[in-house]
């Protein structure tokens, strides 16, 4: 940790901030390692040139110091004002950078406290450090990815026609815990038109014979690394010959920016390889959102490949690859592989069968 | 809903606040019965005197409509500009509040599409009429407090000396789900020392014969409301005389303060009421918390029991009462029920033995 915090000091200096505040959340716990819960009392880690403290409310001063917190720690107490604690301990700085998160309650108080300094966000400065990550972070996402592809390999167990999309959730969320996560952060089961959402989670909506499912699951593991991979399934009967041909369309997309993807090309251009196989097959107006997201302590971080995020990959960039094909009040189809920018390529952490799986 | 929107646009007159602007959380979750998940893409409820929309992702929209959310909904696509487009909604304003649980990042981009409105705390309006809960809000934390006291309840299957915390924190998770709640909030299993750190969670101390274990849990039931209650126990052998007439003395205060509340007293003074009789006992410095937190859809709102809160209790006023005493280095015990105040006293929602439970 004091590495990630030596180096925020110095990406502050080049920016010309003074002092850098950040509340819990992942930004935390990554320069921490304190994962502080987002609690009504004010935690908050106050970086400056000169020194790094982290303010604590005295009752959690043992928490912090459990968590093997390394640096001075400062408390108040319960009728104490704590904002004030934080302008004390930061001086005179003219530039002042929050966290992205911080609630805007704090942003607020903290711009009452110290109302001489400009304030700015601090997300891009501990994103840029986030978004590469190191190999044991690396190592951290292969666990998980291959924790949530052994719930994948079980889906057999739980997914037949008459059950309900909610039971068969409950059943995934359960292997998600067993099979290596601390965890669960989401379960969506979408079964036939229900897989046209792609933020469908789970409904009472009971799965029918031969219909396509979407299965899109994540978990935190122990370590605090997110999975997240997406898979289609169809279980008792065949399923509709339209679909079968549209979601070898969306295997092809996948595929092709599994292929293109490494250093040096930008975010938005494996985008667009896949969107362009997509559209020349029909499907263009269907494929309603990024193909991803990057991954690390938090589900969705930097890098978006998203058009428009012109980012060039570095080795270490840690992202998802997800085309998706959306037809409304009929089906859906999405492939989720997460993947990891190596020297030449990328390494993909996510291995069960991308065809559609029958059960 | 349509009648807290109503009170809240109501109340947003009264001032002078041209449009409520709310992202995801307890407040949006209260205002429109939807738990949109706090992602990096903007979901915003717009709240003016002219009318009320729902901001949300394009992809998420089928979502939104399934959770049932009664107004109009506006959309934007992946590569739109949505702080754009909520200024757009707002039109002319001067005074926009913004809820405080907002992130920094979003607060800023609203700021600077807005550069002519002066940004304001919209917390407390929402808190206001959050805090006086509905029948069928007491219901629910009546529900949420019987499902815990069941865990409670079934404690001497799992605390035995010679496990670790973590061990007995795994299993009373899995009770907290199976007792009807969906989410598990926090275990806190303090045993020995463990127990005079109040956020303490788990840890890989094995449990001691005859020691104090200070046990803290709740959960989210899937009403979405919470539940949180302490009890302290003793497992295999006998306690030592002073912790036990520290216990006594810590029951009798907990005592003293639900006997005391009622509408019309304030806050502080219920806490007031327990710190005399611990001070008065020797152990004034030893309560180093706060008595208490208002509950509901979060485990911690408003009214806080606490010295310079003035507020007067009301009917419908959901909290904790749940004093302290702390040893550092020794042991710890918090005695905590979660309470209702009624038309001329409280309802008191955990009912399970005050007393030391000798397992």
């Amino acid at each position: 940790m004091t590495e990630r915090l030596d180096r925020a000091r110095i990406l502050a200096g080049q920016h010309g901030i003074d002092a850098l505040l950040v509340t819990p959340g992942a930004d935390l716990r990554y320069l921490t390692g304190y994962a502080a819960k987002p609690l009504e009392r004010l935690t908050c880690l106050v970086v400056t040139q000169l020194r790094v403290q982290l303010v604590v409310p005295e009752l959690e001063r043992a928490a912090a110091e459990a968590a093997g917190v390394d640096m001075e720690i400062v408390t108040f107490g319960e009728t104490d004002d704590p904002f004030a604690l934080v302008a004390d301990l930061v001086g005179n700085a003219e530039i002042v950078a929050v966290d992205d998160h911080m609630w805007a309650s704090r942003v607020f108080a903290l711009q009452e406290a110290m109302p001489e300094a400009g304030f700015v966000l601090g997300g891009q400065l501990v994103s840029d450090l986030r978004v590469v990550k190191e190999q044991s972070e690396v190592d951290a996402l292969r666990a998980a990815g291959a924790a949530i592809d052994r719930v994948h390999a079980r889906m057999g167990e739980w997914l037949r026609p008459g059950r309900t999309e909610r039971e068969v959730g409950a059943d995934i969320a359960r292997a998600i815990i067993d099979e290596g996560h601390e965890q669960v952060d989401f379960v969506i089961v979408g079964s036939g038109p229900n897989g046209a959402s792609p933020h469908h989670e789970v409904s009472d909506r009971v799965i029918q014979a031969g219909e396509p499912v979407v299965v899109d699951i994540g978990g935190t593991t122990p370590a605090g690394y997110c999975s997240d991979s997406t898979r289609n399934y169809v279980a008792g009967g065949e399923p509709d010959p339209g679909y079968v041909a549209m979601l070898e369309v969306l295997k092809q997309a996948q595929h092709a920016q599994r292929e293109y993807a490494r250093p040096g090309v930008t975010a938005e251009s494996v985008d667009a390889v896949g969107r362009r196989i997509i559209a020349e097959a029909g499907y263009g107006d269907r494929f309603i959102h990024r193909t991803g997201h990057g991954i690390g302590q938090e589900t969705h971080e930097e890098p978006y490949i998203v058009e428009g995020n012109g980012t060039e990959l570095e080795p270490g960039m840690a992202f998802s690859i997800e085309p998706g094909i959306y037809v409304a009040g009929q089906w859906g189809a999405r492939i989720e592989d997460i993947v990891v920018c190596t020297e030449d390529g990328i390494e993909v952490l996510n291995n069960t069968p991308r065809d559609l799986v029958r059960l």
